[in-house]
């Protein structure tokens, strides 16, 4: 997607550990025409996969899974990474390691929102390792609900995440994919 | 707002301790096609204002603030509880109490997208104490900006958040107002 690339070209930051900083647009700042572009585009190339809920991870999950759900017509849950008090007492619970925290997060949701007649699109800002969109196919799966589809903004080839959810047999879709990442620019696949 | 209002009564459950549970539809699960009937609401009564940027509180402020600001056709900026490796190393940050964590939480902005020119808009979901907003607004006067409007979703007008931000002079809007909550139900203000 041309105008998520030149953003990124434009303000992303390279960071060491290959960490890509999209603070000024996705992570702290949102640009929210931005992110309802990125919506429509996800909800067009999933149009066909019959998803009835959007899975996401707080916190930067929360804008693109929210705009594809607008688009799609569906209701987004977002996983916790703490139990808020008015969750109940027995949840779906797991663990991931979190890139940017250096730490494992916890990834909680509530039995309530997530049964097991539903099929789930999952949403998140980057595909790297995959290591939290796996935990969220982990609780998917705990619920007894499928994964039907899998979409992120950015995903950062050179991570191993698309190979890591390749046996799932559902489309993983990334709007910008990068190559190369370092000290000297961003390299896109084409 | 009566969509708001309706849903509230429909799927609003009551807790202990003055907690209204609103998981099914903002909290944890979030219904977009309300959300973004209330972003439309938000951005009629504060089209006024001259906010050039929005400011929330993760995580639950983060949908409302998303859809307000596609519709005002601004940024938002939603403060941090823990500060990402991505984060200068100097940043804003206020402390504030959690009414659903039951502790003190940190707020924290980055000077990169608070500047002192800004005109703040204030989004989130509730307005109870009015702690989490004030922790907003230092933040925005800690960046020599001016905050010229503050929107919630739900006032509890029974304790006491709007005659807390009185001092400030700006308009504060609610989408709804709730003025009884126990275990008998729940009432709004007409």
């Amino acid at each position: 997607m041309q105008a998520l690339k030149d953003r990124i070209l434009n303000e992303g930051i390279v960071l060491g550990g290959g960490i890509l900083k999209v603070d000024s647009f996705i992570n702290h700042q949102v640009d929210p025409a931005l992110m309802d572009a990125c919506g429509v585009e996800f909800a067009r190339r999933f149009a066909g996969v019959g998803a009835t809920r959007i899975l996401t991870a707080e916190i930067s999950g929360i804008a693109p899974a929210l705009t594809t759900a607008l688009h799609l017509g569906v209701p987004v849950v977002y996983a916790r990474k703490t139990k808020p008090i008015t969750m109940p007492d027995t949840v779906y619970l797991t663990v991931a390691p979190s890139h940017t925290k250096g730490r494992m997060v916890e990834l909680i949701v509530s039995p309530e929102y997530l049964g097991a007649s539903e099929k789930i699109l999952i949403i998140d800002d980057f595909l790297a390792t995959g290591a939290t969109i796996q935990g969220l196919v982990r609780l998917t799966q705990a619920a007894g609900a499928s994964v039907v589809g899998i979409g992120t903004l950015i995903e950062k080839d050179f991570e191993g995440g698309r190979e890591a959810l390749a046996y799932l047999g559902v489309p993983v879709e990334s709007l910008v994919t990068i190559t190369k990442l370092d000290a000297m620019g961003i390299e896109f696949k084409e």
